[in-house]
Order: structure tokens, then C-alpha cells, then sequence
């Protein structure tokens, strides 16, 4: 299916406060190539391989892919995924109708704070919270495959 | 799980006379790095999404995970892949106790035919049909990988 996101930076903490889950996320990548990622994910109670296409133009839309797999099967697969593991702990926040997921990172991309929201389609509209900050949509560095490869402490 | 397999150039057809069953495989590599290879194939029947890992010094084994997907799943991952489709016909052939998969490769790898044989143990003894040519095991450049971008009608 394809799927339309909007990304953006988070301005503080605040956000935390609004919190409805919580859930620790390990991934890797098999392939962090941009026309093609294949991710490897396992949170507090499931594992995913996840396939991306290529980013439309505008940055807002791609193809996914994704399956569940068991916990195991996440852990024998990271022994394949390239260097430059995500660990991050997500949030989920409902605003208004909508739902973001903020992603708080650790190890090498501690300090990082990014908050997503997935649409319906390119110009809908959504109520922005006051923690919310500059929009990266598209920005390839924000991807979590070039973070793996090039994290936020680097920058 | 770890494969261990062993793999043979086949001399002559004479093996079509000894099939127990046949599917026609269409597949390609969403990474066809020698590490981690993510391959998507789709047989008359099914769908899988296959990771590899690099293989042991001796070629015999490597790190295999497989999982079906359906028949559209495939079909819909197969845009994302790199160049060079892998089309095929795969006979089953019983020889003993033992099952040997011949792959007859068809497009730009028209005129090789591989056999494999799925071993318990590297050492294990199997018999060997008349039609088995010289051992490949090992050799790089006949993984499915390699032929989706080195097919056999270049070297």
C-alpha cells in the first residue's frame, strides 16, 4: 500500500504528558539503499520485516510493505542487518482525530525527537500541538536508514 | 536456520525423465549484497520473502529465513527490486534418499541448469546421478543473486 506521512521535529517534551502508549523499538536494516529499505523491527511485543519503496517527489508518499514475525525471528535477523542499529522508544499521542507517533532516539541519535503523522491523503488537514516543530518531511536525512549509517551525533 | 547444500553444473536432460514435480519461479533481489541477500519469489503456487546471509569458507552453508507471502504481495515487491529478474523452471527429482532441485534458467540465463542437493551435515554421502556435472558449491557467480546481474549469456 502506499502511505502518506508528514514528519516533524519536536520542540520539547510536553508532548509526554498526552502520552496514550509507549513502546521500546530496536530495528535494523537489511538494505538501507533509498530506492529500496528492507527493516527489521522488533518492539516490546511483536516482530515486523518491513519493505519501503522510493519517496514520491514531494516527499510525502511511498510504497510499504510489512509482515509480522515472531520476537526470535527479529533477533536471528539482526545478526544479518547492516551496522548502525535504531533504538528509540515511541510515543503515541491523539490529537483531535489524528494520531502521532513520536519517536524519542538513543545511543547515537540521542537528542532526536521526531513526531509523524500519517494522512489520508496530501492536503489534509490536522491540528498541530504546540510541541510541534519544523517539518523535515522528505528531508532524507531524518530517514531512520540514513540515521543508521549517519546518526544525529555526527551531524 | 543454517542450509547446508551443495551444488552440481547438470551435463544433459536426461534428468526431465526422472521428475516427480515442477514449478515455474520468477524472483528478484531487493538486495543482492553477498552479506544479506533479500530475495522475493513467486512459484506457480505461493509467494516467500527469503533473507540470506554470507555464506561459511567452505560454501556449504549459510544462514536461511524464509516466509510466505501471498501470490500479490510478491508481485507487488517485485517493482521494488533491483534489475535483472531471475525466471526459472525447478524440477524435483528423487535420487535415493536424497532430493535434487534442478533449476533450468531461462532470459539471459538461458542455457544453464543447476542441481542442488540439501544436506544434514557437510559430509554427508549421497548417491550421484549419471546426468550430475562438475561441483559449483561455493562459487559465487552461479548464486541467483550474482545471475540477476552477471546472467550466464555475459561471461
Amino acid at each position: 500500500m502506499i502511505e502518506i506521512e508528514r514528519k516533524f521535529l519536536v520542540k520539547n517534551e510536553t508532548f509526554k504528558n498526552e502520552v496514550f502508549k509507549k513502546t521500546t523499538i530496536k530495528q535494523g536494516f537489511l538494505n538501507s539503499n533509498k530506492k529500496r529499505t528492507v527493516r527489521v523491527r522488533l518492539t516490546d511485543e511483536q516482530g515486523f520485516i518491513t519493505v519501503k519503496g522510493i519517496s514520491s517527489k514531494d516527499g510525502l508518499s511511498r510504497f510499504e510493505w510489512e509482515k509480522e514475525i515472531s520476537k526470535n525471528e527479529a533477533e536471528a535477523l539482526f545478526n544479518l542487518c547492516e551496522k548502525g542499529m535504531i533504538e528509540k522508544t515511541r510515543y503515541l499521542i491523539k490529537v483531535e482525530n489524528h494520531t502521532f507517533e513520536v519517536d524519542e532516539f538513543y545511543g547515537e541519535n540521542e537528542g532526536l525527537i521526531i513526531a509523524e503523522i500519517e494522512l489520508n491523503h496530501a492536503t489534509e488537514l490536522f491540528a498541530k500541538p504546540i510541541w510541534l516543530g519544523e517539518e523535515v518531511t522528505g528531508n532524507i536525512k531524518y530517514y531512520n536508514s540514513q540515521l543508521s549509517k549517519h546518526p544525529f551525533k555526527t551531524w
